[in-house]
């Protein structure tokens, strides 16, 4: 493979703006080509990002042999499809999370991807970024003693809008699927996958959740964790555990931590992180380097954590009783 | 009936000496006599305090025809059994939260006053302070729109000794029953009875709940209340309330709020209190004006809310498999 990885983007939206312009904060990365079913968005995105080449379908790019590895960027009810497209076509794969509608979709995709031995990782950036890898370390190396609750949120006031990715159910709206999973993400990172799972959620007219509230319950473990999640109001979007020998709190917005402070024994040490982008460049990073490397996973973010992401994801949609058209 | 309300109390605990010290601070209140199993400690708690009359038994406290209304103070377990000599006594009771084991226990004492025309309120303290008034009535008020969601926690490292009330099941140990009824009373003055309830718990090796989380679900009002408690860590022990116009937070401790926080419209009000006592002097006040007015239950509290109260606490027990022998 040549030393530089050449990049295409499927769907030129919000995140993937934020994306193209960490990706030049990356060493050995290209952003090559932007994929649009509508070609002048593409081209806009393309000739604002500095990229070579825009296509007006998923196909041609896909089709473009010069594209390394694609990040798909589209809405959460496509990602299997076009993650399945690029894969089929021999493209690496980067995926917005979450990866699948649900865990049989993101198995399968594992599936596919092991099956033509080619890179694929969920775009789960908070897994990377500096502050939080610094964050888990700390509470590996049992700096807050044993880990007894977590508790996370997140939360925004969303515009009521049906038809916005939010509320419109047709897209995979929801506050679980698009801000709940990183909740989710954090309780497994610390204590993996729960025995008891207990939630209940708003749903609204639209029949999506609006509200997302969960317990997971880890008795052997003597470990519960608090989550929840929010398009109806702003939440404070902190994350604390408490642990036996203190507390440590990642500041709003905890998914992307710039302010990490641990309250032990009295006083209150603060951490804090300066990011010379949006935070997208870690995870680009990451698929830069396995890919250099010759690598089909991620080490740090493996298939199996997206799996038991996603059976947990699904396990509290079952709680919720959520259930989306792909179930 | 006198000007002066005589009072007794049952078993001088911990709390039982914080509510004599602040039965002081109101008017036509005098507290006549103590009981508890050991006369000495009767002795000692009657003259600090400045009680005419010790006993050594709660019978002859309750034979003791000046004695109006008695304040229970024992552990919880004995709150029915305390109550109910009380009441068979003829005397009026103020009960210490729990004020029964079960909603069953407290439906039997609320029918053997009501029998007996006696006064009966459990000791809530809480919904008397000025503070959480004030903080009510902003709410109702509709400072902050309709709420979305509440998020209450009471959470603090208990000693653990499997011989404490806290932890000793025998004693009704458990976070539930001792601080979690905090976050519990919270969603019900707020919100209401709960449509769903689901509750997740660590259950230590005593067999109690050492820490308990809650979600109440109102799907009609589309509120939900993410509520906790723990023996195990302290958690911050906040209360907070988002609306739909802006959310209103009662700092730490939020039982006995001092500062009370409105953020709206990208601006915080922060309303403060001061208490001359520890906080208990309202609920004496309360029991004080309801006696001289003839009342047999609080308007503020009535005996329709303990057991909407005990109903939830049973409801959150039934989720998290816990079991008290008198169920």
């Amino acid at each position: 493979m040549n030393k530089v990885i050449n990049w295409g983007i499927i769907a030129p939206g919000r995140i993937a703006r934020k994306f193209a312009s960490d990706l030049k904060l990356v060493e050995n990365a290209n952003l090559l080509a932007i994929a649009s079913r509508d070609i002048d968005k593409a081209r806009e995105f393309a000739k604002e990002f500095g990229a070579d080449r825009f296509y007006g379908s998923y196909e041609e790019l896909v089709h473009d042999p010069d594209v390394d590895v694609v990040y798909v960027a589209s809405p959460h009810v496509f990602h299997f499809e076009h993650s399945l497209l690029c894969l089929e076509n021999g493209k690496h794969v980067l995926c917005e999370k979450p990866m699948g509608m649900n865990a049989r979709q993101v198995m399968e995709l594992a599936r596919v991807a092991d099956q033509r031995n080619l890179f694929l990782m969920e775009a789960f950036w908070t897994n990377f970024i500096p502050s939080f890898v610094k964050f888990r370390e700390l509470v590996a190396n049992g700096v807050i003693g044993d880990i007894k609750v977590i508790q996370a949120d997140f939360g925004f006031k969303a515009n009521y809008d049906i038809n916005a990715r939010t509320f419109n159910k047709e897209l995979g709206g929801g506050s679980l699927l698009d801000i709940g999973l990183y909740p989710v993400f954090l309780a497994l990172e610390l204590a993996g996958e729960p025995d008891q799972i207990k939630a209940s959620a708003i749903i609204g007219s639209t029949g999506v959740d609006e509200t997302c509230s969960m317990i997971f319950n880890y008795p052997e473990k003597g470990i519960v964790a608090n989550l929840s999640s929010s398009f109806l109001v702003s939440t404070p979007t902190e994350a604390l555990i408490y642990g036996t020998l203190g507390t440590i709190k990642m500041h709003a917005q905890w998914h992307a931590p710039t302010r990490i402070s641990i309250f032990k024994d009295g006083k209150e040490d603060v951490l804090k992180f300066d990011e010379p982008g949006f935070g997208y460049e870690h995870e680009i990073q990451e698929v830069v380097s396995c890919l250099l490397d010759g690598l089909t996973e991620s080490k740090s973010f493996p298939l199996t954590k997206s799996i038991l992401l996603h059976q947990a994801l699904d396990r509290v949609r079952a709680e919720i009783g959520l259930r989306y058209k792909y179930d």
